[in-house]
């Protein structure tokens, strides 16, 4: 780049979860890219430099209200998990980091220990000027894991999901325990099975809003399936040839569903 | 246990990350066991409940100033790194989670987005009042790596390091990046190596203050090392029969680097 030539940026920008995004003269969608924001930065909103994006500084901001617009508009907003479907993959990958860093934004406005307000000091640190506390980006480790029992995997439904469809036991790692008592822990309380020959599958970023999933694959020891109603609403054991609906291909769930469909796990 | 019979607790208390310990009639050490606090407990200071230790319910506060002792005294203030050398593990591990509650605790004090003051609503949450947000124990992603070449092991010094072993490259996970992607960011950024054929080790929670350390083996694959002088110090590839002083064994990476030593990874 010359010195007299402006920089071009890829913009995320974000409402609420749902990602600006714009459709280009062949119909396909990406986000924003160019000199200037391509929505006014409201006062107040900080604009965060979140790494590269296709060889261009990827910035991101919020706005405190959706641009108007639908699949008819050169410009809509999309939900960010929605977003999946219809962006290159780097860009929604990247736009999983934008959201986090505006997500860790908006919750680390107030020092947790004193109650006064923070100091931006870097990309990714806030300081509290009282106690000298730094904060960055939290993100919250949680565990998946594939149950297979013979020829049949484990599918659960959990209450929180979007949809009707049915995939993995899941839960968030709590202080004190490591990733495989927390597999252990989570299975128990959720099924009442037991466990055996955790072997570990592979990680994801989880943007939602702001975790990462830590996959890994078990075989069933003993115990009958019990369900926790607070959780899940259905829960057993399918075969290859029996499956319900399965989670979408964006999560590390679908991945380990598909890769025991394979029969590569 | 009968109805008439007071409940005895396992104690774990507090001042600054050093534990309140108790010596028997044959010398050994433990946590304090009773049916009341070991110490007063200070005004304003929570008792939390934070799990069982030996069949007892485990409770844990904090102390604003030491208790007074020594190795001759039957009670003495031990730090919680240097306790791993004189508790049974398992009051150790427990440890480690009753400081991250007690960390938690203290940091969780404010709503980070709205300032006003939490309040506690089960044992591992608050709420702000203000805006209904729930906050949980904090707990930070790291990774871990042994990197191998040929017959050797690259160890390094941390500035970090408390003491003057060598060990290994080690960081925090950042928003949007899986595990592995972490790994080989913190290898590069650390020594300018690329590696390759990375395979999970296994992890161990981390309470200083409040990590999980995620270990994972690779072998080197380009690069001549070049190390970022505001962490390290010092970094080589050893071979068995040269090595330096490592890690205490409480670490994963001595874990990691024992079982390489010992040929099983």
């Amino acid at each position: 780049m010359e010195q007299d030539e402006k920089e071009i940026f890829g913009w995320f920008v974000f409402n609420s979860g749902q990602l600006l995004i714009v459709k280009d003269s062949e119909g396909k969608y990406h986000i924003p890219y160019g000199q200037e924001p391509p929505v006014t930065v409201p006062v107040g909103s900080t604009v965060h430099t979140i790494g590269e994006i296709y060889g261009h500084t990827a910035k991101a901001y919020a706005i405190y209200s959706p641009v108007p617009g639908n699949e008819d508009s050169e410009m809509m907003m999309k939900d960010l998990r929605a977003s999946y479907d219809v962006l290159p993959f780097e860009e929604y990958y990247r736009a999983g980091k934008a959201s986090q860093i505006l997500n860790w934004d908006k919750n680390s406005r107030y020092c947790p220990m004193c109650g006064v307000p923070t100091v931006q000091v870097s990309p990714i640190a806030k300081r509290c000027p009282e106690c000298r506390q730094e904060f960055y980006p939290r993100i919250s480790p949680a565990v998946i894991v594939l149950i297979k029992k013979e020829d049949k995997v484990l599918l659960v439904h959990a209450k929180n999901f979007r949809g009707q469809y049915k995939g993995l036991v899941a839960g968030f790692l709590e202080a004190g325990e490591t990733l495989e008592e927390c597999i252990r822990r989570e299975v128990m309380e959720e099924t009442e099975l037991t466990i055996k020959n955790l072997r570990y599958f592979g990680s994801q970023p989880w943007p939602y809003p702001s975790g990462i999933m830590i996959g890994f694959i078990a075989d069933y020891e003993s115990g009958t399936i019990k369900l926790q109603d607070e959780e899940l609403s259905a829960g057993e054991f399918y075969s290859r040839d029996n499956m319900p609906e399965i989670p979408k291909k964006l999560s590390i769930a679908r991945q380990m569903i598909d890769a025991w469909l394979e029969g590569k796990v």
